[in-house]
Protein backbone atom coordinates (compact mmCIF):
# COMPACT_ATOMS: atom_id res chain seq x y z
CA UNK A 1 0.00 0.00 0.00
CA UNK A 2 1.31 3.79 -1.03
CA UNK A 3 2.41 5.84 1.90
CA UNK A 4 0.12 8.71 1.45
CA UNK A 5 0.46 11.01 4.89
CA UNK A 6 3.15 11.24 7.05
CA UNK A 7 1.74 12.48 10.50
CA UNK A 8 4.19 13.75 13.52
CA UNK A 9 3.94 13.96 16.96
CA UNK A 10 4.52 17.51 18.19
CA UNK A 11 5.98 18.20 21.38
CA UNK A 12 9.72 16.93 21.43
CA UNK A 13 9.43 15.23 17.98
CA UNK A 14 9.30 18.65 16.11
CA UNK A 15 9.45 21.54 18.52
CA UNK A 16 11.83 21.69 21.93
CA UNK A 17 9.38 22.31 24.09
CA UNK A 18 11.60 22.34 27.27
CA UNK A 19 14.71 24.88 25.92
CA UNK A 20 12.19 27.02 24.74
CA UNK A 21 10.20 26.95 27.80
CA UNK A 22 13.42 28.01 29.82
CA UNK A 23 14.27 30.53 27.58
CA UNK A 24 11.02 32.12 27.10
CA UNK A 25 10.23 31.83 30.94
CA UNK A 26 13.51 33.01 31.66
CA UNK A 27 12.95 36.61 29.67
CA UNK A 28 9.33 36.67 31.01
CA UNK A 29 10.33 36.41 34.11
CA UNK A 30 13.50 39.05 33.77
CA UNK A 31 10.69 41.63 32.10
CA UNK A 32 8.38 41.35 35.27
CA UNK A 33 11.24 40.88 37.85
CA UNK A 34 10.18 38.06 39.26
CA UNK A 35 12.81 35.25 39.98
CA UNK A 36 12.72 31.19 39.94
CA UNK A 37 14.23 27.82 38.97
CA UNK A 38 12.32 28.42 35.25
CA UNK A 39 14.49 25.47 34.88
CA UNK A 40 12.39 23.35 37.50
CA UNK A 41 9.33 25.29 36.21
CA UNK A 42 9.50 23.82 32.77
CA UNK A 43 10.38 20.23 34.03
CA UNK A 44 7.39 20.07 36.59
CA UNK A 45 5.13 21.31 33.68
CA UNK A 46 5.85 19.21 31.54
CA UNK A 47 5.34 16.60 33.72
CA UNK A 48 1.82 17.15 34.72
CA UNK A 49 1.07 16.58 30.91
CA UNK A 50 0.50 13.17 30.76
CA UNK A 51 -1.49 13.23 34.65
CA UNK A 52 -3.93 15.92 33.56
CA UNK A 53 -4.60 13.65 30.13
CA UNK A 54 -4.72 10.64 31.36
CA UNK A 55 -7.57 12.62 33.99
CA UNK A 56 -9.69 13.20 30.91
CA UNK A 57 -8.72 10.05 29.20
CA UNK A 58 -10.24 7.91 32.29
CA UNK A 59 -13.26 10.16 32.53
CA UNK A 60 -12.24 11.50 35.86
CA UNK A 61 -12.24 15.08 34.10
CA UNK A 62 -14.74 16.20 31.16
CA UNK A 63 -12.83 17.42 27.98
CA UNK A 64 -10.59 20.11 28.26
CA UNK A 65 -8.56 20.97 26.01
CA UNK A 66 -4.80 21.37 26.23
CA UNK A 67 -4.51 25.14 26.58
CA UNK A 68 -7.04 24.62 29.58
CA UNK A 69 -4.85 21.86 31.24
CA UNK A 70 -1.86 23.35 30.56
CA UNK A 71 -2.73 26.36 32.60
CA UNK A 72 -4.61 24.35 35.53
CA UNK A 73 -1.23 22.66 36.01
CA UNK A 74 0.41 25.94 36.23
CA UNK A 75 -1.72 27.64 38.26
CA UNK A 76 -0.80 24.72 40.88
CA UNK A 77 3.03 24.69 39.92
CA UNK A 78 3.60 28.66 41.01
CA UNK A 79 2.17 27.84 44.15
CA UNK A 80 3.98 24.66 44.82
CA UNK A 81 7.43 26.02 43.54
CA UNK A 82 6.69 29.46 45.37
CA UNK A 83 6.75 31.65 42.51
CA UNK A 84 4.95 34.62 43.90
CA UNK A 85 3.35 38.33 42.13
CA UNK A 86 2.03 36.95 38.91
CA UNK A 87 -1.32 38.07 37.84
CA UNK A 88 -3.82 36.20 36.06
CA UNK A 89 -2.44 38.16 33.18
CA UNK A 90 1.00 36.82 33.82
CA UNK A 91 0.09 33.03 33.96
CA UNK A 92 -1.96 33.41 30.82
CA UNK A 93 0.90 34.78 29.06
CA UNK A 94 3.23 32.22 30.12
CA UNK A 95 0.76 29.57 29.08
CA UNK A 96 0.99 31.18 25.40
CA UNK A 97 4.45 30.17 26.00
CA UNK A 98 3.49 26.73 24.32
CA UNK A 99 2.01 28.38 20.90
CA UNK A 100 5.92 29.78 20.20
CA UNK A 101 8.09 26.70 20.89
CA UNK A 102 11.06 26.50 18.75
CA UNK A 103 11.45 23.61 16.44
CA UNK A 104 14.48 21.24 16.06
CA UNK A 105 17.11 22.01 13.58
CA UNK A 106 16.23 19.53 11.49
CA UNK A 107 12.08 20.30 11.39
CA UNK A 108 11.48 22.96 9.04
CA UNK A 109 14.28 21.52 6.16
CA UNK A 110 12.72 18.27 6.64
CA UNK A 111 9.35 18.91 6.59
CA UNK A 112 9.24 21.26 3.98
CA UNK A 113 10.86 18.05 1.69
CA UNK A 114 8.21 15.72 2.44
CA UNK A 115 5.19 17.87 1.93
CA UNK A 116 6.53 17.81 -1.53
CA UNK A 117 5.06 13.94 -2.12
CA UNK A 118 3.23 13.33 1.15
CA UNK A 119 0.45 14.87 3.21
CA UNK A 120 1.88 16.32 6.14
CA UNK A 121 0.60 17.22 9.67
CA UNK A 122 1.38 17.06 13.39
CA UNK A 123 -1.04 14.36 14.80
CA UNK A 124 -0.71 16.04 18.60
CA UNK A 125 -2.52 16.48 21.78
CA UNK A 126 -2.61 19.91 21.16
CA UNK A 127 -5.30 21.76 20.52
CA UNK A 128 -6.15 23.28 16.85
CA UNK A 129 -5.24 27.32 18.03
CA UNK A 130 -1.79 25.75 19.86
CA UNK A 131 -0.46 23.77 16.85
CA UNK A 132 -1.78 26.60 13.99
CA UNK A 133 -0.15 29.31 16.14
CA UNK A 134 2.74 27.06 16.44
CA UNK A 135 3.44 26.56 12.98
CA UNK A 136 2.77 30.41 11.89
CA UNK A 137 5.92 31.04 14.36
CA UNK A 138 7.63 28.31 13.67
CA UNK A 139 7.30 28.16 9.84
CA UNK A 140 6.17 24.41 10.20
CA UNK A 141 4.49 23.88 6.34
CA UNK A 142 1.89 21.63 7.29
CA UNK A 143 -1.15 20.66 4.94
CA UNK A 144 -3.35 19.99 7.31
CA UNK A 145 -3.77 20.08 11.43
CA UNK A 146 -4.83 16.91 13.25
CA UNK A 147 -5.70 18.22 16.63
CA UNK A 148 -7.16 16.47 20.04
CA UNK A 149 -10.03 18.67 20.14
CA UNK A 150 -10.90 17.86 16.04
CA UNK A 151 -11.17 14.20 17.79
CA UNK A 152 -12.24 14.67 21.52
CA UNK A 153 -9.50 12.25 22.87
CA UNK A 154 -6.07 12.61 24.00
CA UNK A 155 -3.72 9.96 22.42
CA UNK A 156 -2.99 7.17 23.02
CA UNK A 157 -6.78 6.85 23.06
CA UNK A 158 -7.30 4.82 19.61
CA UNK A 159 -10.07 7.79 18.43
CA UNK A 160 -7.18 9.78 17.34
CA UNK A 161 -4.92 7.99 15.02
CA UNK A 162 -7.78 6.44 13.55
CA UNK A 163 -9.72 9.41 13.26
CA UNK A 164 -6.81 11.03 11.70
CA UNK A 165 -7.25 8.49 9.13
CA UNK A 166 -10.95 8.62 8.51
CA UNK A 167 -10.04 11.92 7.34
CA UNK A 168 -6.93 11.21 5.65
CA UNK A 169 -9.43 8.63 3.70
CA UNK A 170 -6.54 6.49 4.00
CA UNK A 171 -6.21 2.76 5.01
CA UNK A 172 -4.17 2.92 8.25
CA UNK A 173 -1.45 1.63 6.57
CA UNK A 174 -1.09 3.72 4.05
CA UNK A 175 -0.44 6.59 7.19
CA UNK A 176 2.65 6.81 9.04
CA UNK A 177 3.48 8.16 12.61
CA UNK A 178 6.73 10.06 12.99
CA UNK A 179 7.55 10.13 16.56
CA UNK A 180 10.37 10.44 19.48
CA UNK A 181 8.62 8.39 22.10
CA UNK A 182 8.35 4.52 21.57
CA UNK A 183 4.88 4.65 23.46
CA UNK A 184 3.03 6.42 20.93
CA UNK A 185 4.53 4.30 17.95
CA UNK A 186 3.34 1.06 20.00
CA UNK A 187 -0.25 2.62 19.88
CA UNK A 188 0.50 3.17 15.93
CA UNK A 189 1.29 0.08 15.14
CA UNK A 190 -1.16 -1.60 17.46
CA UNK A 191 -3.46 -0.21 14.93
CA UNK A 192 -1.80 -0.33 11.64
CA UNK A 193 -0.46 2.47 10.89
CA UNK A 194 3.59 2.54 9.62
CA UNK A 195 6.27 4.49 12.30
CA UNK A 196 8.92 6.15 12.60
CA UNK A 197 11.39 6.45 15.19
CA UNK A 198 13.52 9.63 15.43
CA UNK A 199 15.26 10.12 18.92
CA UNK A 200 15.39 13.38 20.98
CA UNK A 201 18.49 12.74 23.52
CA UNK A 202 17.99 16.00 24.44
CA UNK A 203 14.58 16.43 24.63
CA UNK A 204 14.02 16.22 29.01
CA UNK A 205 17.24 17.80 29.17
CA UNK A 206 19.38 15.95 32.40
CA UNK A 207 16.58 14.04 33.59
CA UNK A 208 15.44 12.37 30.56
CA UNK A 209 15.35 8.28 31.47
CA UNK A 210 13.84 6.77 28.42
CA UNK A 211 13.23 7.19 24.43
CA UNK A 212 17.10 7.15 23.78
CA UNK A 213 16.70 4.45 21.22
CA UNK A 214 14.29 2.35 19.28
CA UNK A 215 12.80 0.24 21.27
CA UNK A 216 11.06 -1.83 18.43
CA UNK A 217 11.97 -2.36 14.57
CA UNK A 218 10.19 0.41 13.65
CA UNK A 219 9.38 0.63 9.48
CA UNK A 220 12.03 3.85 9.63
CA UNK A 221 14.71 4.76 12.32
CA UNK A 222 15.62 8.28 11.23
CA UNK A 223 17.91 10.75 12.67
CA UNK A 224 15.94 13.61 11.87
CA UNK A 225 13.11 15.01 9.82
CA UNK A 226 15.66 15.61 7.00
CA UNK A 227 16.78 12.17 7.30
CA UNK A 228 13.41 11.00 6.83
CA UNK A 229 13.05 12.87 3.95
CA UNK A 230 16.08 11.27 2.48
CA UNK A 231 15.34 7.60 3.50
CA UNK A 232 12.35 8.32 1.73
CA UNK A 233 13.98 9.76 -1.49
CA UNK A 234 12.26 13.05 -1.05
CA UNK B 1 -13.67 42.16 19.33
CA UNK B 2 -10.63 41.48 17.59
CA UNK B 3 -10.99 39.57 14.06
CA UNK B 4 -8.71 36.74 14.73
CA UNK B 5 -9.67 34.75 11.59
CA UNK B 6 -10.93 34.12 8.43
CA UNK B 7 -12.32 31.35 6.85
CA UNK B 8 -13.30 31.03 2.78
CA UNK B 9 -16.46 29.31 0.99
CA UNK B 10 -14.23 27.94 -1.37
CA UNK B 11 -15.75 26.36 -4.35
CA UNK B 12 -17.02 29.56 -6.32
CA UNK B 13 -14.85 31.93 -3.70
CA UNK B 14 -11.67 30.97 -3.77
CA UNK B 15 -11.70 28.90 -7.24
CA UNK B 16 -13.38 28.88 -10.28
CA UNK B 17 -14.60 25.36 -10.53
CA UNK B 18 -16.43 25.50 -13.52
CA UNK B 19 -13.43 26.92 -15.51
CA UNK B 20 -11.28 24.06 -14.46
CA UNK B 21 -13.72 21.13 -14.61
CA UNK B 22 -15.14 22.14 -18.54
CA UNK B 23 -11.64 22.39 -19.41
CA UNK B 24 -9.57 19.11 -17.46
CA UNK B 25 -12.72 17.65 -18.63
CA UNK B 26 -12.06 18.29 -21.94
CA UNK B 27 -8.49 16.97 -21.73
CA UNK B 28 -9.82 14.01 -19.90
CA UNK B 29 -12.12 13.11 -22.92
CA UNK B 30 -9.54 13.99 -25.67
CA UNK B 31 -6.63 11.82 -24.56
CA UNK B 32 -10.13 9.04 -23.99
CA UNK B 33 -11.36 9.80 -27.60
CA UNK B 34 -14.83 10.71 -25.80
CA UNK B 35 -16.54 13.29 -27.22
CA UNK B 36 -19.61 15.21 -25.16
CA UNK B 37 -20.73 18.52 -24.48
CA UNK B 38 -18.70 18.76 -21.26
CA UNK B 39 -19.49 22.44 -19.98
CA UNK B 40 -23.08 20.53 -19.95
CA UNK B 41 -22.00 17.82 -17.70
CA UNK B 42 -19.86 20.84 -15.28
CA UNK B 43 -22.99 22.75 -14.95
CA UNK B 44 -25.28 19.43 -14.24
CA UNK B 45 -22.91 17.50 -11.78
CA UNK B 46 -22.46 21.50 -10.30
CA UNK B 47 -26.24 21.67 -10.57
CA UNK B 48 -26.30 18.39 -8.10
CA UNK B 49 -24.44 19.86 -5.76
CA UNK B 50 -26.76 21.01 -3.36
CA UNK B 51 -29.63 18.37 -3.77
CA UNK B 52 -26.92 15.31 -2.89
CA UNK B 53 -25.78 17.54 0.48
CA UNK B 54 -29.46 18.56 1.41
CA UNK B 55 -30.59 15.01 0.79
CA UNK B 56 -27.55 14.20 3.93
CA UNK B 57 -28.87 17.58 5.65
CA UNK B 58 -31.96 16.04 6.07
CA UNK B 59 -31.79 12.72 7.31
CA UNK B 60 -32.62 11.10 3.89
CA UNK B 61 -29.13 9.90 3.33
CA UNK B 62 -26.68 8.84 5.94
CA UNK B 63 -23.43 11.06 6.32
CA UNK B 64 -21.75 10.73 2.82
CA UNK B 65 -18.30 12.69 2.15
CA UNK B 66 -18.79 15.30 -0.52
CA UNK B 67 -16.04 12.88 -2.91
CA UNK B 68 -18.54 10.52 -2.93
CA UNK B 69 -21.84 12.60 -3.39
CA UNK B 70 -19.94 14.12 -6.18
CA UNK B 71 -18.91 10.23 -8.03
CA UNK B 72 -22.92 9.24 -7.38
CA UNK B 73 -23.92 12.47 -9.01
CA UNK B 74 -21.56 11.39 -11.89
CA UNK B 75 -22.41 7.81 -12.34
CA UNK B 76 -26.10 9.05 -12.91
CA UNK B 77 -24.94 12.37 -15.46
CA UNK B 78 -23.32 10.45 -17.35
CA UNK B 79 -25.83 8.05 -18.19
CA UNK B 80 -28.31 11.32 -18.53
CA UNK B 81 -26.17 12.83 -20.90
CA UNK B 82 -25.44 9.39 -22.79
CA UNK B 83 -21.94 9.78 -22.31
CA UNK B 84 -20.59 6.50 -23.20
CA UNK B 85 -17.13 3.71 -22.80
CA UNK B 86 -16.37 5.32 -19.28
CA UNK B 87 -14.76 3.14 -17.21
CA UNK B 88 -14.94 2.87 -12.94
CA UNK B 89 -11.47 4.26 -13.01
CA UNK B 90 -12.09 6.76 -15.81
CA UNK B 91 -15.18 8.11 -13.35
CA UNK B 92 -12.87 8.15 -10.26
CA UNK B 93 -10.48 10.81 -12.50
CA UNK B 94 -13.13 12.80 -13.68
CA UNK B 95 -14.28 13.04 -9.79
CA UNK B 96 -11.13 13.78 -9.08
CA UNK B 97 -10.93 16.51 -11.07
CA UNK B 98 -12.31 18.70 -8.05
CA UNK B 99 -9.32 18.21 -6.02
CA UNK B 100 -7.49 20.34 -8.84
CA UNK B 101 -9.63 23.17 -9.63
CA UNK B 102 -7.94 26.53 -10.15
CA UNK B 103 -7.70 29.52 -8.50
CA UNK B 104 -9.31 32.79 -8.85
CA UNK B 105 -6.03 35.38 -10.14
CA UNK B 106 -6.72 36.90 -7.18
CA UNK B 107 -7.16 34.27 -4.66
CA UNK B 108 -3.22 33.07 -3.48
CA UNK B 109 -2.18 37.00 -3.76
CA UNK B 110 -4.87 37.86 -1.05
CA UNK B 111 -4.52 34.99 1.30
CA UNK B 112 -0.71 35.03 1.46
CA UNK B 113 -1.12 38.85 2.68
CA UNK B 114 -3.83 37.93 5.08
CA UNK B 115 -2.10 34.84 6.47
CA UNK B 116 0.25 37.58 8.05
CA UNK B 117 -2.26 38.67 10.48
CA UNK B 118 -5.42 36.29 10.58
CA UNK B 119 -5.62 32.69 10.64
CA UNK B 120 -6.98 31.48 7.56
CA UNK B 121 -8.72 28.25 6.08
CA UNK B 122 -11.29 27.33 4.37
CA UNK B 123 -14.81 26.73 6.26
CA UNK B 124 -16.10 24.26 3.48
CA UNK B 125 -18.65 21.92 2.11
CA UNK B 126 -15.47 19.46 0.81
CA UNK B 127 -14.25 16.98 2.74
CA UNK B 128 -10.68 17.31 4.48
CA UNK B 129 -8.84 15.52 1.77
CA UNK B 130 -10.13 17.27 -0.83
CA UNK B 131 -9.57 20.96 0.18
CA UNK B 132 -5.40 19.61 1.14
CA UNK B 133 -5.32 18.23 -2.23
CA UNK B 134 -6.57 21.57 -3.86
CA UNK B 135 -4.53 23.63 -1.40
CA UNK B 136 -1.20 21.64 -2.46
CA UNK B 137 -1.60 21.77 -6.26
CA UNK B 138 -3.31 25.34 -6.02
CA UNK B 139 -0.67 26.95 -3.49
CA UNK B 140 -3.95 27.99 -1.08
CA UNK B 141 -1.63 28.57 1.86
CA UNK B 142 -4.04 27.94 4.46
CA UNK B 143 -3.50 27.63 8.25
CA UNK B 144 -6.32 24.92 9.26
CA UNK B 145 -8.43 23.30 6.52
CA UNK B 146 -12.35 23.34 7.54
CA UNK B 147 -13.71 20.92 6.23
CA UNK B 148 -17.44 19.04 6.50
CA UNK B 149 -15.97 16.03 7.29
CA UNK B 150 -14.19 17.05 10.43
CA UNK B 151 -17.59 18.43 12.05
CA UNK B 152 -20.17 15.62 9.99
CA UNK B 153 -22.43 18.33 8.62
CA UNK B 154 -22.65 20.60 5.66
CA UNK B 155 -23.26 24.58 5.24
CA UNK B 156 -25.61 25.71 6.11
CA UNK B 157 -26.05 23.64 9.22
CA UNK B 158 -24.89 25.72 12.80
CA UNK B 159 -22.67 22.95 13.52
CA UNK B 160 -20.10 24.16 10.52
CA UNK B 161 -19.68 27.32 11.25
CA UNK B 162 -19.84 26.92 15.26
CA UNK B 163 -17.79 24.38 15.09
CA UNK B 164 -15.37 25.98 13.28
CA UNK B 165 -15.31 28.69 16.22
CA UNK B 166 -14.98 26.06 18.73
CA UNK B 167 -11.71 24.93 17.03
CA UNK B 168 -10.82 28.81 16.76
CA UNK B 169 -11.46 29.02 20.37
CA UNK B 170 -12.83 32.23 19.09
CA UNK B 171 -16.46 34.15 19.44
CA UNK B 172 -18.39 33.92 16.62
CA UNK B 173 -17.93 37.94 16.03
CA UNK B 174 -13.89 36.97 15.90
CA UNK B 175 -14.16 35.28 13.00
CA UNK B 176 -15.39 36.09 9.43
CA UNK B 177 -16.49 34.44 6.60
CA UNK B 178 -15.44 35.10 3.27
CA UNK B 179 -17.99 34.05 0.63
CA UNK B 180 -19.38 34.43 -3.18
CA UNK B 181 -22.60 33.56 -1.89
CA UNK B 182 -25.41 36.01 0.03
CA UNK B 183 -26.47 32.44 1.42
CA UNK B 184 -23.79 31.19 3.28
CA UNK B 185 -23.21 34.71 4.57
CA UNK B 186 -26.77 35.40 6.43
CA UNK B 187 -25.99 31.73 7.49
CA UNK B 188 -23.19 32.92 9.22
CA UNK B 189 -24.18 36.43 10.33
CA UNK B 190 -27.19 34.92 11.75
CA UNK B 191 -24.60 32.95 14.24
CA UNK B 192 -22.98 36.03 14.69
CA UNK B 193 -20.08 35.72 12.49
CA UNK B 194 -18.54 38.64 10.47
CA UNK B 195 -18.86 38.67 6.60
CA UNK B 196 -17.25 39.51 3.52
CA UNK B 197 -18.41 39.20 -0.04
CA UNK B 198 -17.08 39.27 -2.78
CA UNK B 199 -18.86 38.44 -5.98
CA UNK B 200 -17.35 36.23 -8.85
CA UNK B 201 -19.86 37.14 -11.79
CA UNK B 202 -18.95 34.49 -13.82
CA UNK B 203 -18.78 31.38 -11.14
CA UNK B 204 -21.93 29.83 -13.34
CA UNK B 205 -21.04 30.93 -17.02
CA UNK B 206 -23.73 32.28 -18.72
CA UNK B 207 -26.61 30.33 -16.57
CA UNK B 208 -26.05 32.09 -13.41
CA UNK B 209 -29.00 34.16 -11.79
CA UNK B 210 -27.92 35.39 -8.48
CA UNK B 211 -25.13 36.96 -6.57
CA UNK B 212 -24.03 39.56 -8.76
CA UNK B 213 -24.25 41.80 -6.01
CA UNK B 214 -24.37 42.14 -2.30
CA UNK B 215 -28.05 41.24 -1.02
CA UNK B 216 -27.24 42.15 2.32
CA UNK B 217 -24.93 45.14 4.37
CA UNK B 218 -22.36 42.81 4.85
CA UNK B 219 -19.08 44.06 7.17
CA UNK B 220 -17.17 43.89 4.06
CA UNK B 221 -17.94 44.51 0.39
CA UNK B 222 -14.85 43.90 -1.85
CA UNK B 223 -13.81 43.26 -5.37
CA UNK B 224 -11.46 40.48 -4.75
CA UNK B 225 -9.76 38.38 -1.95
CA UNK B 226 -6.68 40.36 -2.60
CA UNK B 227 -8.99 44.13 -1.93
CA UNK B 228 -10.31 42.12 1.30
CA UNK B 229 -6.77 42.31 2.35
CA UNK B 230 -6.40 45.66 1.66
CA UNK B 231 -9.54 46.73 3.49
CA UNK B 232 -7.62 45.07 6.33
CA UNK B 233 -4.28 47.23 5.78
CA UNK B 234 -2.87 43.57 5.68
Amino acid sequence: MELRAILFDTFGTVVDWRSSLIADLGAFGARRGIAADWAALADAWRGAYHPSMDRVRRGEAPWTVLDDLHLQSLERLVVAQGIAGLTPDDLAAMNDLWHRLRPWPDSVPGLTRLKRRFIIGPLSNGNTTLLVDMAKNAGLPWDVIMASDVFGHYKPDPETYLGACRLLRAAPGQVMLCAAHNADLLAARALGLKTAFVPRPTEYGPSQVRDFAPAEAWDFIVTGIDDLASQLDC
